[in-house]
């Protein structure tokens, strides 16, 4: 059979069936989707491949897929770092944010971090921004899979004029890329803080009808629960619920602080999270119940947050990280194992869009984002277990090849239709803009 | 005045004093050690330089310090993840470590190690092993500075076989040792519940006479806390406390469960403390209070541990993570800075080993011990300012050049001296007898 793409892969993990690792098979690609894994010699006998990739020290992975950033704040990348949340938020990001985004910062910003994505084995994110039509612009150029936020606040911003005016802009951009196969979108109303309840209300309806995941932040911080206690007598997420957003369409964001009971509300109704564990640090958060999360049941996912609070777009910082949080944080170090944070890295976040069906694992017939890790490195010497050595050793920096629907966007450790240079001296001129040399 | 090297950089962060970025500024070097810091054009100038480098868009660092480490470990890398301590050290580490351990063992471990620690921008590791001969002569053929752990147990193992052998052999190596530049020498009695009363006397006296440092796990778990009230009636560093092992010439490793009262007595008597965090999280025993302890102007370097129980040997991972962490469980984001992450893995590791009269910061009379960090990738744009950049967004793969002791060790990302295929080849060797692929 004349397919587009066969490679063969020292290891693949699949991550569907769970725990699996073939060795010394091949994954056979044409029109963009996957067609069979299988031995190498079955694969060479069964295919003729119009491209045959032999990885023959590497790991094949699904893509990643970064279930929450704010893709366009790379251009922020470290403004005001190791500051008190409250003062970093007010007195520089909202500022910079208010003097300097526009549709172009929002396309710029966004061509920055899917480079960088696309680069670290990332082939699909979850955005919330402003001018989402711009950041949609920006992924297709790249090639990159994207969820893109139809956000919305209670308050204007030069975005948007009022909760009416976000939606409206926001369904725009959704009409005009109806066409993108890589382009889905979710209704992104930002935090409860941020959002009234008849915005809410609108939010739901409107996520109903054209059948999107909603993408929320929730109890990131102890402050939003006791200013929501004293506002609206409950916390963020009883509110929610009240409200009739609690369901699979749910995707939750940092859920740091929650009681047993939260957890098993999510559990209850199918809702998903996306934990970014570094920001949660980084704001000084708090750490989120992982662990209990998975036990109960919840679908997690990880991201990476925008590069202001982060900042890093790089979902193999994220995976370590979780896993040995949860380690660190519980008192067991066999929680939260090496298999089970890829699994949250690449299907967690798939499903949690509604995209399970398409991406997040190598199953045939699901679309062909795949990402290879080499391992001829002497930091990954010796390997007795390569699932362990992707999260605990590799880095992005191992990420030798990438595929987005069938189309290699990495190769050799190369962006292809990506100018590396010019998004340097893109995201230098942003910097001179936002923060003149002469004035800091 | 003609010198060996000038090194031109974008920015050099000297470390000492606090806080300062110099921005194009220049390090002479002769006869391995710095000579001045100052602008470029003043410095072309002044010098005659036999080799002259410009690193046009990086930064200049001290070479960092790993102030603890198994490095042979490495060898040990992902042998078992994801397991309950006990059963990680009791059914696979000890077992294979009784196996296989050797000078040989020890001294590829050490080279491979030593490699990847050089790759990353480490210029000096504090080792805590087996056969620390080995150990020294790999550390001296790869180059990179060593404080070398005369290591003693109670127990017999195949490499001594009473507390007075460990001493002997580790005092033989030291003499055969004495002439090596880079090579120094610890104690290392490996951890209270391992060392009793009158081997720790033993070891004090010998410090003392040498004028060593002494480098001991402590406080790692609450079960040998636990064990330690029930066997000695009071917690490991009361027992130290009293066996007069607490002063400056103290590294107490990890310290991850302390009180208030503990954390005053290490200030009290100068002590300093490696902090491995990852490690920490990792085998589940917790999260050290770095900031109370610097609060309470206790040293604190950073350690990787062994590559069995992390797994990288990374400091630039340690450092994010140690700046993270610190904000994290403190709920305070302004802790743990980037300047302050950065003097943990430098001047704070030489102070703990009492080199910090050697290196550990750029001032002239020091060794030339550095590290370049090249900027130039989108990953790091924009930058507005360079030593968060190095903490949260920098890895060890920026390093570009690392020069120990004036000598160059990495060049352009290549490993001077040091064949990176024949360590992979070596390290898969050792794997192999290790787990036998048709045992696993």
């Amino acid at each position: 059979m004349n397919i587009d793409l066969l490679i063969d892969a020292r290891w693949i993990v699949p991550v569907e069936p769970v725990g699996v690792v073939l060795e010394n098979h091949a994954v056979a690609i044409d029109a963009g989707k996957i067609v069979a894994l299988m031995p190498r010699a079955a694969a060479a006998e069964a295919f003729t491949p119009r491209v045959h990739r032999r990885l023959d020290r590497h790991v094949l992975i699904p893509g990643l897929i970064n279930l929450h950033t704010h893709a366009a704040m790379s251009l922020l990348r470290g403004l005001a770092d190791d500051l008190p949340l409250r003062e970093w938020l007010e007195n520089h990001i909202w500022p910079a944010e208010g003097r300097h985004v526009s549709a172009q910062f929002v396309y710029d910003g966004t061509r920055l971090a899917a480079a960088e994505m696309l680069r670290g084995g990332i082939t699909c994110f979850n955005d919330m921004y402003f001018y989402p039509k711009a950041a949609a612009d920006a992924a297709v150029a790249a090639g990159i899979r994207a969820a893109i936020g139809i956000v919305s606040f209670d308050f204007p911003t030069p975005y948007a004029a009022d909760p009416d005016d976000y939606l409206l802009k926001g369904l725009a951009a959704r009409d005009a890329l109806r066409d993108e196969p890589l382009i889905s979108f979710c209704l992104a109303p930002h935090a409860p803080y941020t959002v009234g309840d008849r915005n809410f209300a609108r939010v739901l309806t409107l996520a109903e009808q054209i059948d999107a995941p909603i993408h929320v932040h929730i109890h990131e911080t102890a402050h939003e629960i006791e200013e929501s206690i004293k506002v609206h007598g409950v916390r963020p997420l009883a509110r929610l619920h009240r409200l009739g957003l609690l369901s699979p369409g749910l995707i939750g964001v940092h859920a740091v602080h929650l009681t047993g009971d939260e957890i098993a509300l999510l559990a209850a109704h199918g809702c998903s999270l996306a934990h970014c564990p570094t920001s949660n640090l980084k704001l000084a958060s708090g750490i989120a119940p992982v662990s209990e999360l998975l036990h109960a049941g919840v679908n997690v996912g990880l991201g990476t947050d925008g590069a202001a609070s982060n900042n890093r777009l790089d979902l193999f910082q994220e995976m370590r990280l979780a896993a040995l949080l949860a380690k660190g944080v519980s008192g067991r170090a066999d929680v939260l194992g090496a298999h089970q944070a890829l699994h949250m890295a690449t299907l967690g976040g798939a499903r949690a869009l509604g995209l399970d069906a398409k991406t997040g694992s190598l199953l045939p017939g699901k679309a062909a984002d795949l990402c290879a890790v080499a391992f001829d490195d002497l930091a990954l010497s010796p390997c007795f277990d390569p699932v362990s050595h992707l999260v605990y050793v590799a880095g992005r920096e191992h990420v030798s090849d990438v595929w987005v629907d069938g189309q290699a966007r990495v190769e050799q450790r190369l962006l292809l239709g990506i100018d590396e240079s010019e998004l340097i001296k893109l995201a230098a001129l942003w910097q001179n803009k936002i923060c003149p040399r002469d004035v800091t």
